[in-house]
């Protein structure tokens, strides 16, 4: 903790090797089998208490260790993964699930990635409706880019027939323009990418930026980590303030909100409709991000439309608790209400 | 003078204030008119060094003023100009001129606007090549919208026949969406403008985008101008980035370059050619910023054929300097050379 995180780390480059530098603090820690299943409970817990309905969480899915010295296998964290979600399920019946994308490291080997897309594929095959694809995370300006993992990235659609992999790149979560880290937009496009993550850099690139619309590629915006990695100074020149006036198809994300101690979502919500809005905004923009959080999730259809429902029911509780407490208040107050 | 203006000044309001102040300190010591005249010749120098070779300046032509306290008024102001202009054109052929904007306060009476208004109208008829329009400047913010001067600003076209007056409207120099200031980005083009100063809030209005870039109206982009006064920190993440790939009708202008002891150009470009466009940006960048300054000016057709003409010149022994140092370098240090 420093008192003056801005001079500390001045820059995007600086705060990275901080960041970065928690996940190898926390990783014993948690892997522990047992402390895992419970950290993840927690996990959902936490996100349940702040009225978040369902998750998609990238996770490496490796790791996973017991005290006789074993590291389980990809499988065995899924599975693990799956069966806490499960067991929440049916404690919270309010809440609808989570699902897992099997996320990489930038500073892997070639070799390493293509090992991966490969147990992906399987792992997809195998739940596909929990493990519901892949993504590449990691600093993007210091490690490699997307075009260097490219025959790894090739490998599922190159199978006869071809094994559609769904992706879900990090990418362009820069503001420097002509970089590899921009670069790496057009190629998780070119690489059919179900979802962006960041898409910092999607704002100046005309062509990207309608190949997104025509496609309806969400992209998932994540207000608080970008200004904490420096991307951004005040949120209100985020480039998102503009696409989401231009009605793309924007998702409100928190990256890794524990690292900096934010709520689970709600911090970046709040953020998002303070910052990424426009002054006259209310609760429309609120609502309509909410809804977006569902439309552009990875649920089938039949989860979409019962989630839809769940959500709906909160929505209007929470409208009519709203106006209750206006009405309690003008009553107390004795003044008049226009409602 | 400050060592730490991002503490001093810690938001866009507490350095307008400074900003505002420094207008006020300097305005006795050079409206004085035999200064006045040294103050503008000086001015056209510096900016021929910096090798501009035309501008189009904004003054509010009022306030010029003699020892016997006789305040002369904007015809007087005007022709002051007019004068010095036209010598400094004899004396430096290689100079293409200047030309004026008549800019009111956003801090006046609605009635005092009407009368610079009509004054407007009455000087850009009787130097319609000189005087090129109106504006109103100030701080957006603080004082009147667009929409409080409506009347006045109408003026011009209620006549019988209407007048058109060019206006050459500042307007939403803001990242703070759905503010007044913001809105004065709306009514600037509603009201016909020629070209927009700022024009930060754009990227966040897609109508007002289409519009823009449908008339194709330039908008003047002031980089530094921008980061000094808290719009943007990190000049990235300008709005303008964006636009300027999107291949819209941008200019690069100096705001009050004096006030920060910038140069009256150049280090503007600067700014746009590192900041404002991609790391992979090279010549052509700077040539279409030079091009469009001309292309967007008010300058008559045959004033921009031989202003072209000249900076074409210029530009072309730019490159073969280039070149010839490249050369030489080569020479001297007996390296291969790749031409």
């Amino acid at each position: 903790m420093v008192t003056d995180p801005q001079t500390t780390y001045a820059d995007n480059g600086q705060i990275w090797i901080r960041f970065a530098r928690y996940f190898s603090q926390v990783a014993n820690m948690v892997f522990y089998a047992p402390i895992f299943r419970d950290y993840f409970w927690r996990n959902l817990e936490e996100f349940r208490a702040d009225n978040v309905q369902y998750i998609e969480l990238r996770s490496s899915l490796e790791g996973v260790f017991d005290l006789d010295g074993t590291v389980h296998d990809e499988e065995f964290g899924l599975q693990l993964y799956k069966n806490v979600t499960d067991e929440f399920v049916k404690a919270f019946p309010d809440f609808s699930g989570a699902k897992i994308i099997r996320s990489g490291s930038r500073n892997s080997s070639a070799d390493k990635i293509l090992e991966e897309v490969k147990t992906a594929m399987y792992l997809h095959k195998k739940y596909p409706n929990f493990m519901i694809g892949y993504d590449l995370v990691g600093n993007e300006a210091y490690f490699n880019p997307l075009l260097f993992y490219i025959e790894a990235l090739l490998y599922p659609s190159m199978q006869n027939p071809p094994y559609e992999l769904p992706y879900f790149f990090h990418a362009g979560e820069t503001n420097w323009q002509g970089t590899s880290t921009d670069d790496n937009l057009a190629d998780a496009l070119l690489l059919n990418a179900t979802r962006i993550g960041h898409g910092y850099a999607l704002i100046k690139h005309p062509k990207l930026r309608h190949l997104v619309r025509e496609r309806n590629i969400p992209v998932e915006v994540n207000p608080i980590s970008n200004q904490v990695l420096h991307l951004v100074s005040d949120p209100r020149n985020h480039p998102m303030t503009a696409l989401m006036a231009d009605n793309f198809p924007i998702v409100v994300s928190s990256d890794d909100c524990a690292t900096w101690e934010a709520l689970p979502l709600s911090h970046d919500y709040y953020m998002a409709f303070m910052d990424l809005s426009g002054q006259d905004a209310d609760l429309t923009f609120l609502k309509q991000l909410a809804i977006n959080s569902i439309k552009y999730s990875q649920m089938e259809q039949h989860e979409k439309k019962r989630a839809m429902k769940l959500w709906q029911a909160k929505w209007d509780t929470f409208i009519k608790q709203i106006i209750l407490e206006y009405l309690l208040d003008c009553d107390y107050n004795g003044s008049k209400c226009d409602l």
